[in-house]
């Protein structure tokens, strides 16, 4: 790039994740996008999909076979598990950076991905190439990479509130207990009985429990990250909101522990990262809303000798959307924070 | 009672629970509310503090002096702790059955009590005439009781939702964590920053981590209920949301357990509760509101090897008020069900 | 009915409306539930489809072929409008009365009924028998009719809040503007964009803006009630909330008119009857939750001349099945309040 | 400003309105903030009072004795009335450029102030000074004033539906009905009955009926436009939303009218207003959060013979913070969108 602008394109542009990729790169100072993409609304203005675009984007959407000629330097793929692998599978000759935001290549074998979404995948080559796309744990082998597996939004909150301990192998790994809240977005766009406002709002539920597909995703993680083998109770809550997760972890140490101590392990950990911040008392998800941010607070239970750990993101942008333009912002060797600068609205 | 109702008086109404005993009591087949009481807005019908009660209940409120030569069956406080012991020790000589709905006689002792409310128990002789009014597990001590310790709303879900393992001694008493999560009426009627909308919409948060009150309360009764010293890790949470409850309990059993074994367990222990019901599914605070039922979902995790048990209640009833009453049927020898028969409000 | 209960049936019990009358119907005195259909469900339990009513109503749902041979005294019919006639013709001969809860038979005149909802009625026949089952104004007419079209939510708040203008030919009949907002039950229980909860959550928008099928269904009973032809501006709007509607109605009196006059005029009409409460304050839609009151506030304002007349009632109840109910006593020579003692669930 | 930053100031720092200046102006690439003020928090961070903003604007709060001697380019005041007139009087011999985001200066006169504000101005200088800072159409006035009124919210979105009909004297001056919405941030940050959670969620209500402020407010800016008396009648609700503002407007034309010269009427009006969406479609209050956009949907029912305008805004940026930038960039001379290009947040 030499005064010009990277060229992207977007990959499904029904959802959640494909509107926001969209707000966000729409507004990125080092980036223009060329094409977003939709099978089923094809020759539609964006913004009749997504109402909030009016007269900010209003470019048509095409066919994703016209992507197969189109000279780009980054794709996203906003498509669901089991698609995704198959454009994957279509581009993997073009000299295009692919960042995939499903979870198709999350995982670490095809053996694995099945047993965890009941499919055979289709492009396992795929597996090798991929990395998993955790700034802050992973940002060194990210700006190598031309595959980014974009991880899951519960993962992303779940292991970052918690990598400090597993980075240093500090906790029983078969103690952790992930308790974890998502506002209804993270459900998708699709209208089913899940997602109705009566089932929701003023509503509270667990969901998945002990079969969440995320669980592996994070055990794989923390189980790489501390050189264990973790096993993570994970249970899933739906929250009577849009956007936001918040995790409540528990673990116990195998060193000895206290307040002072903790603190000081979350903040040397994550000192050079800006988008991450420890706080001194717990946060809630409207904080980070509307941000990059994953705010941690990790406490100390002296009586029952317990950590305590919560984390809140965006779940559609620090937890997807936001991530993959921290991802690539990585692979282009662009400033981390460019295009990421948005403070949490609230209220 | 022959052919007339018993007399009743509620001391406390400006609150929820004060309004919810109103409403429930009004519409209860064997009981007559006397007095309705409230210092702050004596002279003023109480449907002016709660408009909902409009042509239903325009009773005046009365200053609680008026109950010092009442003529009554039964006393309901729904006040603040350490105002109700007052209360409680200036009518000990009536001959009054008396419902406490306040934290003030939970405890085992007023020790306790002061290390966990920080201030000094004014009648510490209510300690040992105090029944812990959890009608599912005390129904026989409530009967004969003339003063009942009305249950905290987190210690009533979190109790239920794993009294058949510790009755049973099944379980590591060291190994129960409750992630609880609470609709926003818990907080009370107080208008503040924590109550304020723009603080609770679309949000989620943890408060009390660590050092919440209801966590001394839940572990004084499992431990009694198995004869061991339970330590529980209690967490709070705020839902966006009126009413409801809903806990998710973790805890490691010290037996062999199958997914059919915990079923029954639950079953056989709950079989002649007509409040308790035992699901197939996790339940959602909404399946609750509005009515008295607990409805509880205990799932067997073979691979983590953790019992998951997730209850569910409304707050203001099963948590409180209906609680109450249910105390008070069974304390005249009333049928358990009288006057709580409400199906749950949903949608 | 000499000691013995009324045998009902209930049509269509998979949505909200068919849910309530369950509720409302489970709990009647004098009043069995023999049947409850379902086309899509039938066989499974009734708690299956609506999970609040768990070991409370967990009678087999049936197909509605039952109903053919059955002996029955009421039949409820909460069905889509264009299905619902085709029940009513099906079961003209049987001696059972029928409450439709359906727009089908609602207006006056087939022709009417084709150019607002778009197509042909199929039981013509039906419009001479069908009373409008507005209880306040049709009580009489609804006491010996065999046949009820029960009206639609928004015309039951909307004529209720000016009826006591139009009875009395106060206003001029082209004045009146009604902007409208509901809960969003009343978009039913179907999947769809417009129920999902991101587009509904912390939104608000105006929906069939001049084109709503209950203008005309207010226009007619409003014109006969006034011996005019009214002419109502109709804006109905969606509130994120499950229940409720409340209407802000505007007129032009031709009359002189002041404060006084006013509330009078609304309190001398309303006198007897018990679910109308008229307030000295603005309602709000939690005041009737979950009751079967309509609240109404008349308000002068001398500075612009205008009548501004604001009701509030729950749309499934008094606004559906409630109003069903009431219908139902109404026929039989039942109390008017049988089964309709529910207070207001507020918080 | 070669090279340079304007320096600004936010006085008043406590509520919604100073909280969401921060943030635009934080974000301004022209602007520089100097001074944040609170005189109850003087001393404390920022980010502690608006935890969204830690890392990110943990500026110290200062008195705003500060601004005495400080060199500015503008100064926003973000006070209640009453407050603010002190400020502006003791500031005005000052060349800074004050934008006053208060009631204080909106109104023609002081008597007109004192009647519907119950209160004596003490700045009654201040009347001749102010514009009435509305950009869409007051833009050339506002680049020369040096004292701006910022309008209320609700009269942003309520002159902005119906201006274009109104500077073009179209409608019958008297014939106007505002029905107006308001997320509860319009109410303010103060915890009160009104803002406690449990009164707004899932209710909605309408308050302040026939005697609103705002009210003048709209009647005076319409009469101007029009050269006309202007009677307004205006009905502001609360919706259970933390941001937004629609109103549907009614109104009778005088001339001739169809949906196509309406369309075009609106068209032309704003042809050259960048933050003004005329919209085919009614908008709905989530197309615009967190943006400075107003839409309008303009619709003429042929039926009624009226015209029904719905316009949409963010009460806090479009009805608040970000006409307030608005007119700053307008007053410093700076491009109209500068630090305003925020895409609206949806979901």
């Amino acid at each position: 790039m030499k005064g010009s602008k990277y060229k992207v394109a977007i990959v499904g542009a029904s959802g959640f994740t494909g509107s926001e990729l969209t707000r966000l790169l729409a507004g990125h100072p080092h980036v223009e996008i060329m094409h977003i993409t939709s099978e089923s609304h094809t020759g539609k203005p964006f913004s009749t999909l997504h109402p909030q675009f009016l007269k900010i984007v209003d470019k048509e959407l095409e066919s994703a076979s016209v992507i197969d000629n189109a000279d780009l330097d980054v794709i996203f793929l906003a498509l669901p598990h089991g698609v995704s692998m198959e454009f994957v599978k279509r581009w993997k000759d073009k000299k295009t950076k692919i960042i995939d935001l499903s979870g198709d290549f999350r995982l670490s074998t095809p053996e694995v991905y099945k047993s965890w979404y009941n499919m055979d995948h289709s492009y396992t080559d795929g597996f090798e190439k991929a990395i998993y796309g955790l700034p802050e744990l992973m940002g060194e082998k990210v700006k190598n990479s031309s595959l980014i597996a974009n991880p899951g939004c519960y993962p992303t909150a779940s292991i970052l509130s918690v990598a400090p301990l597993f980075a240093a192998n500090l906790v029983d790994p078969d103690s952790l207990i992930i308790d974890a809240k998502s506002g209804l977005t993270g459900a998708g766009i699709k209208a089913s009985a899940t997602t109705h406002f009566s089932n929701v709002n003023d509503n509270f539920k667990a969901y998945g429990i002990g079969i969440h597909r995320h669980t592996v995703e994070i055990e794989e993680q923390l189980s790489a990250l501390s050189g264990t083998t973790a096993t993570v109770q994970f249970t899933p809550h739906l929250i009577p909101a849009d956007r936001g997760i918040l995790v409540t972890s528990y673990s116990k140490p195998k060193v000895a522990m206290d307040s002072a101590k903790l603190k000081s392990i979350y903040e040397e950990f994550y000192k050079d990262k800006h988008f991450i911040r420890i706080r001194e008392t717990a946060p809630s998800i409207k904080d980070v809303r509307g941000s990059h941010y994953c705010d941690i607070f990790p406490f100390w239970d002296s009586r029952t000798k317990r950590i305590i750990s919560i984390a809140a993101i965006d779940n559609l942008l620090k937890g997807a959307a936001s991530e993959a333009v921290h991802n690539m912002n990585l692979m282009l060797g662009l400033d981390e924070q460019s295009g990421l600068n948005q403070i949490p609205l609230r209220p």
